[in-house]
């Protein structure tokens, strides 16, 4: 196991009514807020009403900027900036799922950032501030709720960049299942991939003697997977959501990565779909994810066999891995495929055009760098090309 | 599952080295520490030098406190709260195991608080502030490096009372696996009784559509045991002590008890043995635990058949669980044997004489009062009084 640093100061407020305390929970932090969100939905559901009363009911003012869109863009995090700093806000609330924190968390750089926030993310520039961003959760995936990490899109630049900090992890998130009663099964979907690509960037590595957060990867997936078959069939079991929802924030808090050496290949490579394809998050890691396996498994086969037997479930005999991590593989994409995700490029609408030009980015090649993807194995601009090449049609 | 609010904002530096860096960790927080430790065992190891090094180098001031003993004691309290309040010392840093930790924290508490610091534990005060307390930690047992508790014991009382508050958790804790090297194996096995009863504490419970948390519960306890019986054997193996060390922390963070009711009656059990008897708390838990297990499991038995199938690795038929379970029960016993821990009160030095007031002790009855123990079965005197005897000999 290696050394590790570990913070999650992130609060946790979980479970059924969490939300309506919103205001008396955030009293101790702000005067003045800016409400952040995306469309309709929460104004349809009364979360908008609840939230906008309690934050009155405790003397907080409030600013508000909607509109915030998948895949986040950097137009709108700039217009929160600017409001940010017209209006004296003194902390950010996100509404929304993980795109919506985001972009909370942008602005919150961007605020206390002398220059261009992009050039935090393009230039991986080292902030010393940020504003303080809480959250409401709607939808359980991208586990930026307590995350120290926020990816945004410049529409402009066709680039999708991500960026961590700790100065921009929650001080607060309030997580109520109810509100992932209404959301659309593809969108269930893509979010339960989105959680389970965050344990698997963790999961697999070639560090050893990590027994305890081997374990700890591989009961989440598991319950993830258990669960997620449930909600994207009801999707009004709250009991299911409790367990998807809660195990969407550990996938990600880097509970589950410590001391480990972490992987993120798939996560690089789906960004370059989702910058010029604006597809899904998560149907581009379940797209990917099983064509990465089959690629990279024989870099550490024992590693893939314990997934396969662990948490796939497989049974056979161990003097033929191959098989064993292939039936994993396998066991796998039917899992996705139940829950209504792609898995072909080709299902996303995504033909061979770019595939070269997103390989040679998604490593650096493209902009004459070198910075190649995967902690398990390394992989240069062809690998990827490869890659996406495998997961293109069935 | 239950709604909770979670909190646990200890950052963790882990691994070969940490300890080096504990002045400048410590910068941001504290200009004159109170350096709090037990007896010689730093000194021997060069980490009481390095610390002090440490310190200097960074510029801050320390004032030193020694003469911890386990079950920690108030009269070493009270000197602790008169020497911070003399010395105007802003942080107290406990270098040692839980003991050190709960010590630390009980000073904490009182050099912030008006009256007598032992109210706060006799009388469940609420407090509103507390010192800042920081930890290196050299036993992993207690959990006291990231937990919300602190026990102490009244010597003259012959009590021994807990209290919690999210005030006392340790801004900051370090743990480098190698001072765990010099343990005595008794030590390590009262350690190992220790963690893995704060998580059985938290896994047994009434709760329903606990899944995720289940799983989590399960696999660190397997992960512990599987490491305990290496480090036991040899103590100088630092990649178990990575599983163990981290499994200690994890289990007393309140992560594995999330939405769940918990139980703790077998804590407030022991914790009776160690105020009369002075027993190492983990060696007193050992004892009690089985026999606990024997007397509640009816109540719901479906969780100790989870418990016996999914920890202990029994396999047998669903349909005669009680064998399924006393099997579980006995393969716990067995594992506490291989680690050298008593299995009676016998071994432990106790005899029947005080069985019943302890008894009466433990569930308030003593004084007047009515609170029976437990999450999962509510134990009154009499339940207790019987555990106690079916601990008493094998």
């Amino acid at each position: 196991m290696l050394n590790f640093d570990f913070h999650i100061p992130t609060r946790i407020c979980f479970g059924k009514d969490s939300h309506k305390e919103i205001g008396s929970l955030l009293a101790p932090y702000a005067k003045k807020v800016l409400l952040h969100y995306s469309g309709d939905r929460i104004k349809k559901n009364g979360l908008y009403d609840t939230v906008v009363q309690s934050l009155k009911e405790n003397g907080i003012e409030f600013a508000e900027l909607g509109g915030v869109v998948p895949n986040p863009r950097l137009s709108l995090v700039y217009e929160g900036i600017r409001l940010c700093k017209d209006q004296d806000i003194d902390l950010i609330l996100a509404v929304g799922g993980g795109s919506v924190i985001d972009s909370a968390k942008a602005i919150a750089i961007g605020v206390c950032y002398e220059g261009d926030v992009w050039d935090v993310y393009e230039q991986g520039k080292a902030i010393t501030a940020a504003l303080p961003v809480a959250t409401i959760l709607t939808i359980p995936a991208a586990g930026s709720e307590s995350s120290n990490s926020t990816v945004i899109t410049n529409e402009e630049k066709q680039m999708k960049l991500g960026y961590g900090s700790d100065l921009v992890r929650p001080v607060l998130s309030v997580m109520n299942p109810e509100f992932f009663f209404t959301l659309p099964k593809n969108q269930i979907a893509n979010g339960v991939a989105d959680m389970m690509s965050h344990i698997f960037e963790r999961y697999f590595t070639n560090t050893l003697n990590t027994d305890l957060t081997d374990g700890l990867c591989e009961t989440t997936l598991k319950s993830i997977m258990r669960h997620a078959l449930l909600v994207s069939e009801n999707p009004r079991n709250y009991d299911a959501w409790c367990q998807v929802g809660l195990g969407g924030t550990i996938a990600h808090n880097d509970l589950l990565g410590l001391g480990r050496r972490q992987d993120w290949a798939c996560h690089g490579m789906e960004h370059e779909l989702s910058a010029i394809y604006d597809v899904a998050h998560g149907a581009g890691l379940a797209v990917l994810t099983p064509a990465w396996m089959k690629y990279v498994y024989k870099t550490n086969i024992n590693m893939f066999v314990q997934f396969a037997v662990n948490v796939m479930g497989v049974e056979g005999s161990f003097r033929d891995p191959d098989s064993i991590v292939l039936e994993g593989i396998n066991r796998l994409s039917q899992f996705f495929v139940k829950m209504g995700l792609p898995t072909t490029l080709e299902e996303l609408g995504i033909d061979s055009t770019n595939l070269e030009l997103m390989a040679k980015k998604s490593t650096g090649e493209a902009y004459g760098e070198e910075h190649p993807l995967g902690g398990l194995k390394k992989l240069y601009w062809q690998d990827v090309l490869e890659i996406y090449k495998m997961a293109s049609k069935s």
